[in-house]
């Protein structure tokens, strides 16, 4: 018994200069007027698959149940595939049923970490099912004649194995999701975002850390800095590198009220070794 | 019978950085509380009536039926009118009644290639009638003032004539689309829009290039570059420029990944001449 | 009888890069599906409490009553209290009752304005009830996991007096209104606001710089020009720089079709000294 989906949370790195978002939006509206879009991010930078895999975990659980559509899509009208995956729908625990979404978008390991998040695919499709699709003037804007009409027809009822081809969950392409070492009693670490605030998540849970003692020693290549614990920003006097416990639960690098990837020259990707302090 | 509308599509050119979208929302939320508001943009440059039009252009067959509220409008608080458009609404050739839009915004030649696309102006009114306008502590946001409660009296079902003084649709301003010319061989055309990938789509159909063959030559002032035609990006290989037909159905110049406009510094207005190679 | 709110008006300096502003959306839609949010502005530079609480003071007349939802909190995890403020919901002069709001935010100073505008506050509590709250891998995004729960919470008919502690009105932070100062017949201003199209707001009404005539000399640290009253920016010869009334009823400093503070190299903040041009 499918009945259907209310919300589209949507995520693109088309930004906000264009109309892309606005079109992808309309078309969504024209067929399935009572859905409602919610803006997840559309300043993923450019084509870059890593970063908005990273969005796409982060938020995963504090979606509402529904249709997911997640555009970044360097080999947009290539062979890459059009997939949409069904998570959830299981029966938890309790016997009861879990809420189900589904997650569209290319097959190029965009949507691989916020499925295993949300447990595993339990059913994969490719868009093959050109009825479900607008007519296209050219190739390169699949945001808006495959993802959008797909959304908007799930939300109306549409089941899964209308929209096209079954394929093997297995055979999904990868994430990748870049892990912490412990290494000779420090962590070695990678920066996965940088947000507005200038704040650097680590790949790091605190409780790695813990045995290291505050304060700490931050090395990035060359340069290092030493780094206190701290719960809040505010409690960093000025200039004090501290390592927050973000929103997210990880490692931040951050600074009071400025940026510390500015100050500490950190970006996404970039390796940070943790150390304990010399006495 | 005018059962009013459910969707207000709205552009303009007031950013994101402010508060003049949210506040355009908010009026709209506050006198027609079941309208939904699309964004189809907000980042046209600054009084640039030409791409604004374009924008309004390139999107206006995918916005549902509805209310069209377009902003960009360097004359405000001058003698340029307010107006609302009617378009479609007619029989279609099956008879049936098509859709109609009401289109609203400034008449300095902004909502002409829409309208033109949308079939033409059936009925223009001036907005002249200050019972459905907020009182306007300054009057320079007419967005705010006018624009807004207009649409959200429209989707409440008001009707056209009730809005104001009608207007003879020929004498709205007209619009400009540059257009591509063919000339000894070569098409001399023009970069409509660069977007944020950094593809430059050009005033010219795919039908108009094909007797050039390819490899073509790209002439922009003293500068020249080869391009080949390409069916999508990723099949470029790295530093070579592609002709592809882009999500609109024109020609757009494009790397694989990288920004063309960047590359080749084109931006919108710019002259391009497109040549075949020379064996 | 509380009957709820149906729409939730969002500011804050969260930007539009991150998802913070997607995933505040999300959770108020998977606590509260019939509310609507309005995006009031989310570009307030990051931490610029006096910035964020212009907005708000600018805006609040214009949003449907309902939950408004402000956060710029550089104290965010510190002892600063998240609030709920009351506004409205009183009896008018006509005896009938007034349209009730809540404003939710920290107290920092950021709401002050606005709630005065709106009448004062008439309740406050402090957040402190965690039944309304997310669990929260972290302590430093109150916004998804005290604000937006609590505002969804308020949408479906919680009341006030459920969410946390009484709090005494008046011990709220108040804000910041820099007033201007009529000086040996000349008036003191300072710059409120620069807009996206380079406007410079002054804390100035018109009413006080009609005595002192048209054009006026506008004194900013060691530079001055000459500047003309003016109803349109169209009306402003190229360079003339023109005091406009802008659309919240206030002295702007403005240019035809450019940025004023760019030429003028104005930014928020700064001293304007406006005096009568010498005969």
């Amino acid at each position: 018994m499918a009945a259907g989906f209310q919300t589209v949370s949507f995520l693109s790195d088309y930004g906000l200069e264009d109309e892309f978002v606005g079109v992808v939006k309309a078309v969504i509206r024209g067929i399935a007027p009572g859905a409602a879009v919610i803006d997840i991010a559309h300043q993923v930078p450019p084509h870059d698959v890593r970063a908005g895999g990273l969005v796409l975990a982060r938020t995963m659980q504090y979606l509402p149940p529904g249709v997911v559509l997640a555009v970044v899509d360097p080999g947009v009208a290539t062979e890459r595939k059009a997939v949409a995956v069904e998570v959830g729908g299981g029966l938890g625990e309790d016997g009861d049923e879990e809420p189900r979404s589904v997650v569209l978008g290319p097959d190029n390991g965009l949507l691989a970490p916020a499925v295993a998040l949300a447990g595993g695919a339990r059913r994969v499709v490719a868009l093959t099912n050109e009825e479900f699709h607008l007519p296209a003037p050219g190739p390169t804007f699949t945001g808006r004649d495959v993802f959008a009409p797909v959304a908007a027809h799930l939300c109306n009822g549409a089941e899964l194995d209308e929209l096209g081809e079954p394929l093997d969950p297995n055979l999904l392409m990868p994430g990748i999701l870049p892990l912490s070492r412990v290494e000779e009693g420090a962590v070695e670490s990678e920066v996965l975002w940088v947000d507005r605030f200038g704040n650097a998540q680590l790949n790091v849970d605190p409780a790695e850390i813990d045995d290291l003692g505050s304060p700490l020693v931050l090395r990035m290549g060359e340069r290092s800095r030493t780094a206190v614990r701290a719960v809040s920003y505010a409690e960093l006097s000025p200039g004090q590198v501290g390592l927050v416990v973000d929103s997210y639960g990880l490692v931040s690098v951050a600074l009071d009220r400025r940026s510390a990837a500015e100050e500490l020259r950190l970006g996404a990707g970039d390796a940070v070794r943790i150390e304990p302090a010399q006495d």
